[in-house]
């Protein structure tokens, strides 16, 4: 029996969207998802009390960040992550690897592991499946990631194949590492562009007892239609009764798109930093607050929006805030973005619920902008 | 009748210390009292609920800075200061005075008033008494300073004496523009480190119609025991129906001593800056929480503090997200300290009130490390 486990509750009778609840030791939450980032165990400028307050379910903190810094160690010391930074509710850590490979000419792999070069001190440092896995147990999330090899886009069919071939192997070391009553592993689907690759890893990780899969390797480069593609035809192949979560993606028009495709689970650094960059989500599109448009503009940042920040600040005070270089303005915007997708992320689930979905989905891309 | 008045409840019967209430348009609040320092329209880094949770009652903020950004058109527009920012309670704008005559070189000074240019994009601006006066109704708060010179330290006596004179002409043009029934003004004492002149400065200001007094032009450089002489100097000339705040000083120590000379009001930036630095505020001096020694200590910053941050994390994790140059540190010292000086004032009330504030402040300088 998995610490964590997934419960289909519904099927949209028109596309691939389930609805679903994902029991942890945390709690049970709702799918489809999105997970706000706490990348170096925060979720930037905000508080476990804010995230709660917009419906915060589960989130994600970075093996890659917490392994360098403070280290694994001193956070099982504290009591692991939930502890550490006193968030009760849902947690996951990825495996470090999405972040090793973004290190490009600072790592090098091989069949055993990655050995990179820290971002933060230039010191030496080496990353495997069975590191990585018991880096995550200290870590102590409800959910673990398997280490996988993040494939780069473009990449030629025998690199694709080779690469997820070696990620089935490491998915492999990494289960039979792993050793928690509290934790779940997830493992991770790569293939990159070819759906042949994608079967096959769906494949080839379905042999593995994992509790639940990662989508990897989409969004990284290449253009949106390729990425439902892919994940049309990776999804299909996959377990209806483990839960689905399609990794670094987050705007609303692809979380849209990869709900109707069957995916439950989403996150993405995205509404955070485009937040801490003056950037407003809202159900149009981006409104960006910083633009002289909005200097005596009283108005909350998105009308009808029941956060915190649109209950009680205007526009132009969020604008005098960010000319300003005031850091408050980094905390309101984040507020509003994570309970803009959060609440996003409800309603579909209600759509769903109440068989709308397909109703919905095209309602909003009428009126979103940023396609 | 003044919008704002001061009510003095009680002489502690061995020093200068008095209970004060100072009643506003936005609540009567409790004096001695700390205002913590909101420069750009905001407390850096907090919200209007963590001040209020805090026990935060009037807060600051600067004629100068909002003069150039937003202006004080757009804050009049937004419907004033409490509004713009949405905190309810007590607030107070300087005139803007001090933070122009830091400039130096940047500007120059005449009867007139003060040309100078802005640190923002170096254009040419001027503020007088008028202005400073007509700016700071628009802005709104519940007390307006009268625009002073803060003479710097060391100043010869010919300097200091024409300059506190020319402060009081500047102080009745102040009175003789200002007009708002829902805003009060505070004129400043000055006369440098010149007992005759503060003599002098008290009783030329004592002439004018104000709600209160600044004290002015002290914590400028000087040692600390000739600013006590010098308080000691100039408190004990004052109108005792009056309220007393000396600005820009806001160190445990200093607050002590000049409490027992009879301060009531107090603001400094000191509190916020050191809690962006790493720097935690204690009964027994400071906590430099970056520090290696934290690394793995998981006790609260201060023990038996209840307030959020000492509630819910530890030294560890903060100072992990110091070192991680993450916001959410700042927030969390920020809130801390404010805390710690708001109580800190709660204490010296409560003392005052109970007959013993002269055993307080032995008690309190037998622990305290930072004199």
């Amino acid at each position: 029996m998995h610490a964590v486990t997934y419960e289909l509750i519904k099927e949209c009778s028109r596309t691939g969207a389930r609805l679903g609840k994902l029991h942890t030791p945390h709690g049970t939450f709702d799918t489809p998802m999105f997970m706000p980032v706490g990348t170096q165990a925060t979720v930037k400028t905000i508080s476990p009390e804010e995230l709660y307050d917009m419906g915060s379910q589960v989130i994600l903190s970075n093996t890659y960040h917490l392994f360098l810094r403070p280290g694994e160690a001193l956070v099982k010391k504290a009591g692991g992550l939930h502890k550490f930074m006193n968030y009760n509710r849902g947690m996951l850590t990825d495996s470090g690897g999405f972040q090793v490979f973004s290190l490009g000419a600072m790592r090098k792999i091989t069949e055993e592991g990655v050995t990179f070069r820290s971002h933060i001190d230039g010191s030496k440092k080496f990353l495997s499946p069975e590191i990585a896995t018991r880096v995550q147990e200290d870590l102590g999330a409800d959910i673990a990631m398997a280490f996988d090899e993040c494939i780069p886009y473009p990449a030629d069919f025998e690199y694709a194949k080779r690469s997820t071939n070696m990620t089935a192997r490491w998915a492999k070391r990494c289960l039979d590492t792993h050793n928690s009553e509290t934790q779940s592993m997830f493992g991770i689907v790569q293939g990159g562009m070819y759906p042949e690759l994608r079967r096959m890893s769906v494949e080839q990780l379905g042999e593995l007892d994992f509790a639940g899969y990662g989508i990897g390797g989409l969004s990284v480069g290449e253009p949106k239609d390729i990425m439902y593609d892919m994940l049309s035809k990776t999804t299909v192949y996959m377990d209806k009764q483990k839960a689905r979560y399609l990794m670094g993606v987050g705007t609303p028009d692809c979380i849209m798109e990869a709900v109707s495709l069957g995916v439950d689970m989403f996150d993405c650094v995205f509404p955070t930093r485009v937040a801490r960059n003056g950037t407003a989500m809202t159900e149009t599109g981006r409104l960006v607050v910083r633009n002289a448009t909005y200097a005596e503009d009283f108005l909350p940042i998105e009308e009808g929006c029941n956060c915190y920040t649109c209950r009680n600040f205007s526009r132009a005070y969020i604008r005098h805030l960010f000319k300003a270089e005031e850091i408050f303005a980094l905390r309101l915007l984040t507020i509003h973005n994570l309970h803009f997708l959060l609440r996003f992320t409800t309603k579909i689930r209600e759509a769903i619920a109440n068989d709308t979905f397909p109703e919905f989905k095209a309602s909003f891309f009428e009126n979103y902008r940023d396609k």
